[in-house]
């Protein structure tokens, strides 16, 4: 059997992974969505021919969006996640006893149904009492959320498409809004490695910077994702990532991660150098004209 | 212009990289050489088909193989490099004043000779006054030695093929017994994603761990190796790389490192619980199906 699914990292880079079965393709309003069935990843996802989750890492990059968050804010009690229709992110989040209200806005209707329908155990947690699901663009659904909200997570897609808005400064305003004092927004950053994907990472934090006086990044080895570099952003109101991390409260849950633990939480804000000049918008003048 | 190098990852994934040259492909005494001109990573070097190392990021492979331990003991005068035939990690080495004396010896010598004629700035260290280069297994080279390195450093390549046998208990033995009692033993350990990979990480820890009483790994992001999650050795006889961390004594030192910095010192030592588990020996039963 030699199908394979190749996905462009940079226009001179390639993942290519072998599928057994393409099980669905389709064109919604959208995107385009395909699921294939992979022998070293098991089911994959796959929006605008870019990779969003393997059964294999998801854990990865669900329990790195989620966990850091919950750790410093454990009395987190209404959580908002923009994107995330796949379900993986309110599976980690109903793993909180305390949370009491996850609304999901997923722009896309079809990305819910059809991981429903292919990932069967991503998704069981979409049918917790708790959560309520809306079809919405996040970027319109925000506009009229005032001090709702103690944690939003954005799993968006990238910063083109339908993803686009979720990288503007108007959002990032309204997300301000929506969030209480102590309330605390996630965002999955891209990653710092190829240039193009790099100078998104800056742009985004400046742009977030302008918005919210807290602002960290922490990152996670997400293996399928281009260069497995993976950022996320942690913007607050006051709080602090590394100072108000509450391990014990958060140890006492047990909750069964198979990536985040209390080291790694202090581990993952401690980034390369070469991540921290991007970020304060020094050029990597040494090697700038191989960062391509 | 579509001409792609194709790294196996696994049996089912691979990386593809686009070149534009093949600047040389060569059979040696011990395996096969090649390199290539490309548009994204500069050049590239590949050895026995595994990508070893990449103009755009050997900084980050290479200043983790040395940066770590010099900075837990920067009193280290004496360094035996055993591998690492195309100079990175020389180079990492040459940066620090004190030391003394540089031994490094790599089986084959035409990685050596063809790394200077393609790779000169990477190379241009082996020049250095302190280095002495000898072309012996190393293996044999480490059984002679007693007490007479601070630091050793094992950069091979992959546990198969010329590699081998430095990632045999007998091997890691001897270098205890080369190491003066403050010594360092790192080396390169591998990916912890892939299945068979992460049998090879679990072995060559507990056979390590058979001989060094302190044994630690750490990990970093290296895009071009398979998964981009690596792990290195941090083995002692004595010395924690984390208490034992002299951060002062290394800013002073004001090296120009693109991605090791004091704090992710402390991070790169926060591994998952996956790899921690791993580690410990439980498998991963979630996923033990899809973990390929």
């Amino acid at each position: 059997m030699s199908l394979w699914f190749q996905e462009k990292h940079h226009k001179h880079v390639r993942l290519g992974i072998r599928v057994t079965k393409q099980l669905c393709q389709r064109q919604t309003e959208f995107q385009d969505l395909a699921i294939y069935q992979s022998p070293c990843f098991g089911k994959i996802l796959v929006l605008d021919d870019c990779l969003m989750l393997t059964e294999k890492d998801e854990f990865i990059y669900h329990e790195m969006l989620v966990h850091p968050a919950m750790a410093v804010a454990p009395q987190t009690q209404e959580v908002l996640v923009i994107g995330g229709g796949d379900g993986g992110v309110v599976r980690e989040l109903c793993r909180y006893p305390g949370l009491v209200r996850i609304d999901l806005v997923e722009i896309d209707a079809e990305v819910t149904r059809l991981c429903r329908k292919y990932f069967p155990k991503l998704t069981a947690s979409l049918n917790d009492p708790r959560v309520t699901i809306t079809h919405e663009d996040g970027l319109k659904f925000v506009r009229n959320c005032k001090a709702a909200y103690d944690l939003i997570i954005v799993d968006s897609t990238d910063p083109f498409g339908p993803g686009e808005g979720l990288f503007t400064r108007e959002f990032y305003g309204n997300c301000y809004k929506a969030l209480r004092p102590q309330g605390i927004l996630v965002n999955q950053h891209e990653s710092p490695y190829y240039k193009k994907d790099a100078a998104m990472v800056r742009a985004t934090h400046q742009r977030t910077k302008a918005v919210f006086p807290g602002n960290w990044l922490y990152q996670a080895h997400v293996p399928t994702y281009p260069s497995g570099h993976w950022l996320f952003g942690f913007l607050t109101k006051g709080l602090d990532p590394l100072k108000d991390q509450q391990s014990e409260a958060w140890e006492a849950l047990e909750l069964p991660c198979r990536y985040y633990n209390s080291r790694l939480h202090q581990g993952a804000f401690a980034l390369p150098s070469y991540v921290l000049d991007l970020l304060k918008g020094k050029d990597d003048e040494k090697t700038g004209r191989l960062m391509k």
